[in-house]
C-alpha cells in the first residue's frame, strides 16, 4: 500500500501550545506505521493487540526530565532509546518476546513540537527494529517544566513458563548477558565534566553513550528461558540491588566472584579509574544487561558470563555476598534523599 | 489461604523520601490482593496476564496534579476513582470487558506516604468492584511539585468485534448511556466558589462529586456491542468534541436533537443556570458516559437515550450539527493555552 505522508505542518519553533492535538497526533502517527498485525492501532479509545499464546506479559516504566535525564545531556532520541530499552529489558527478563507498546507523554505545553516529533520518530524506528509495534498511547498536559515519557510494553511467552525472580535454587550458577558498569561509568564521566565530546576518547564516548542511550540484550531473555534459567532480572538499579531482589524472592544467598567482577571493572578503569570502575560494576544502574540463574554451568548459553553461584542461606538473611562477604544492596533508590 | 498483613510501618507524616522503596511496595501490594487469576502479579519485572480470547484491549491515561486535579479539591481517593473511570471507560468504549490494569506513580519525594497508600487502597477496592485486578505498575521520582498518576487498563472482547470510532453510517441513530454535563457543571461550581460543602444542596454536592470522582457506565460497553453498535466512544473531552471524532473517523455528519439536549441541561439548571447548563451538556468533559451509534432505533438498549442521528455528509465536511447547524468541536484540548 502506498502511503503519502504530508510534511509536518508546524513551524520549526512551534510548541505543543501552538498546535491542535488532533493535528499533532496526525503528524506523529506515521512514525508508528507497520501496525498491520494488530487489530486496532493508534487513534481509537484503546488498542486491540493480537495475543497468540494465552497470556500477555505487560510492564510499564517512566522517565522524568530532571530525574532520569537532563536536556543538556540527552536528546529526545536518547530518551526514546533509553525508555524503550528499560521496558523491553523488563519483558525480556520474564523470558518473553516483546511485541508491542503504548507510549505516553505528560508534557508542559511549552515543549517544542520538534522534540516530541523526534521522540516519536525514534520510538517508531527503534521499536520496529525489535519487531515491536507502537499501538497507542496518551498525551497529557502538565505544569511548567514537567516532561514525563512513559511506556507500557507487551510481550508473549509463546508457551514458555515465565522466568520469575523467585526461582533461584542453591547450587545454581549466576550469569550475566551484556556489560556491567558501563552506564554508571558514563554517568560518572558526565557528572565530573570529563565527557566533553570534543576532547573525549572512544572509550569515554562509548561509556557516555551507554548511559544516555543504553541498549540491552533484549533477544537473550528467550534464550535464557530456553536454556532452563531458573530466575532472571535485568539490571535497572545496580548489580547488587537487583541480585538482592532475586536473593530475597528466592530465599537464598548469591555469592559473586570478585575476580570476574574485577575483569569487568578493568574495562572501565582507563576512563574512570579503578575505584570508580569497581563501584560502577557493583552498583551502577540503567545497564539493562540480563542476570539469570541456571541449574548447571553447562546450561549457561554462549555469550553469557558466569559471575557467581547460589547457596542455601543456612540461617543467614537472604542477600548477596562478594568474595564471601555479605554486601548491603546499594544502587539507585528512586525516592532516597 | 490466611494472609496476615502487618500494619504499615510508617509514621503518619512520612513522605516517600523517608521510606525504602521495597518497604513501600510491600505496604501497598496488599491493596491489590485477589490477583489469583493472573499468572504473575505485582513484584516481578513484568506482569503476566491471562488472555482467554485471542486479543487484548489496552489503553493508557494519565492524571497530572495542577492540570487534571487540584489537591485543594480532590482527595487521593477521588483521583483514584477518576483515573480508574477514565481508563475503564476507554476499554468499555471498545465493547470490551475490563480485566486488569497497571498503576504508575511519578511523584515528588515529598509526597506523603499516606496519600499514596490511600490512592492504592482505593484503586484496589474500586478495581475489584469492577472485577479488575491491579497486576503491576511502576514508581518513579520526580522534581518538586510533580505528581502524575497513570493507568494502563486491559480488557477482553471474548469473541466480539471491537466497536471502533469509524463505523457510524448514514441512517444510524446516536444514543448516550449515562449523564451529560454533570462533571462540567461540577467543575463550574468549584471554579465559581459556589460549591462550599457546608452550604451546598444535594444537587450541587452531586455535581461536584460527579466532577471529582466520576463513575461511568463501564459495564454497558459490552451491552452496546451485543446490540450491534456500529461506533462508540466515551465522553472524555466533551460531547461535541468526542462526537466530532466519530464523525470524522466515519466520514459522516452527526446531527443532534436540541430538544433532547435541553432536557439533559434542564437537570443542571437549578445549580448552574440555563446557559452554563447547556454549555456543560455540549462541551463538558470527563463525563465518561458512552456514546454509540446503532443501525435502528429498535437496536438501542434499554437505559440509553437517543440524542441524534447520522447523515451522509453530502459534500460537506464531516462533523457535528446541533438542530441542523454545523457546530465547531469545542471542549477540552490538552495543550491549548
Amino acid at each position: 500500500m502506498d502511503v503519502t505522508v504530508e510534511p509536518e505542518p508546524f513551524a520549526a519553533d512551534a510548541t505543543l501550545a501552538d498546535v491542535d492535538e488532533e493535528r499533532l497526533l496526525a503528524a506523529i502517527f506515521p512514525s508508528f506505521a507497520g501496525a498491520g498485525r494488530d487489530l486496532v492501532g493508534p487513534g481509537d479509545d484503546a488498542a486491540v493487540v493480537m495475543v497468540r499464546s494465552g497470556s500477555i506479559v505487560a510492564t510499564t516504566d517512566s522517565m522524568v526530565r530532571g530525574r532520569d535525564w537532563l536536556d543538556g545531556w540527552s536528546s529526545a532520541s536518547d530518551v526514546a532509546v533509553k525508555c524503550l530499552t528499560q521496558n523491553l529489558a523488563d519483558v525480556a527478563a520474564m523470558g518473553a518476546t516483546p511485541t508491542s507498546l503504548l507510549l505516553s507523554l505528560v508534557a508542559d505545553p511549552a515543549t517544542p513540537v520538534a522534540w516530541v516529533a523526534e521522540l516519536a520518530h525514534t520510538f517508531g524506528t527503534e521499536a520496529s527494529a525489535h519487531g515491536v509495534t507502537v499501538v497507542g498511547g496518551d498525551l497529557s498536559s502538565a505544569p511548567a517544566g514537567t516532561l514525563v515519557v512513559s511506556v507500557t510494553a507487551f510481550g508473549e511467552l509463546y508457551g514458555r513458563d515465565p522466568v520469575c525472580r523467585d526461582g533461584a535454587a542453591p547450587g545454581d550458577v549466576v550469569a550475566v548477558r551484556g556489560s556491567l558498569g558501563r552506564s554508571g561509568a558514563g554517568l560518572s564521566l558526565l557528572q565530573s565534566g570529563a565527557a566533553d565530546p570534543a576532547a573525549a576518547d572512544d572509550l569515554v564516548r562509548d561509556l557516555v553513550q551507554a548511559h544516555l542511550a543504553p541498549r540491552g540484550p533484549v533477544a537473550d531473555g528467550v534464550v535464557a528461558a530456553d536454556h532452563g534459567a531458573t530466575a532472571m532480572i535485568d539490571i535497572s538499579d545496580g548489580l547488587l540491588r537487583d541480585l538482592d531482589r532475586v536473593a530475597r524472592a528466592s530465599d537464598v544467598v548469591i555469592g559473586l566472584d570478585e575476580a570476574v567482577l574485577a575483569r569487568f571493572a578493568a574495562a572501565l578503569t582507563p576512563a574512570v579509574g579503578a575505584d570508580v570502575a569497581l563501584e560502577c560494576v557493583l552498583s551502577g544502574g540503567e545497564e539493562h544487561s540480563l542476570l539469570a540463574t541456571y541449574p548447571r554451568a553447562e546450561d549457561v548459553p554462549r555469550g553469557w558470563v558466569v559471575i557467581g553461584s547460589v547457596a542455601d542461606r543456612a540461617g543467614e538473611r537472604p542477600g548477596v555476598a562478594v568474595a564471601g562477604i555479605p554486601t548491603a544492596p546499594r544502587g539507585w533508590d528512586h525516592f532516597a534523599g
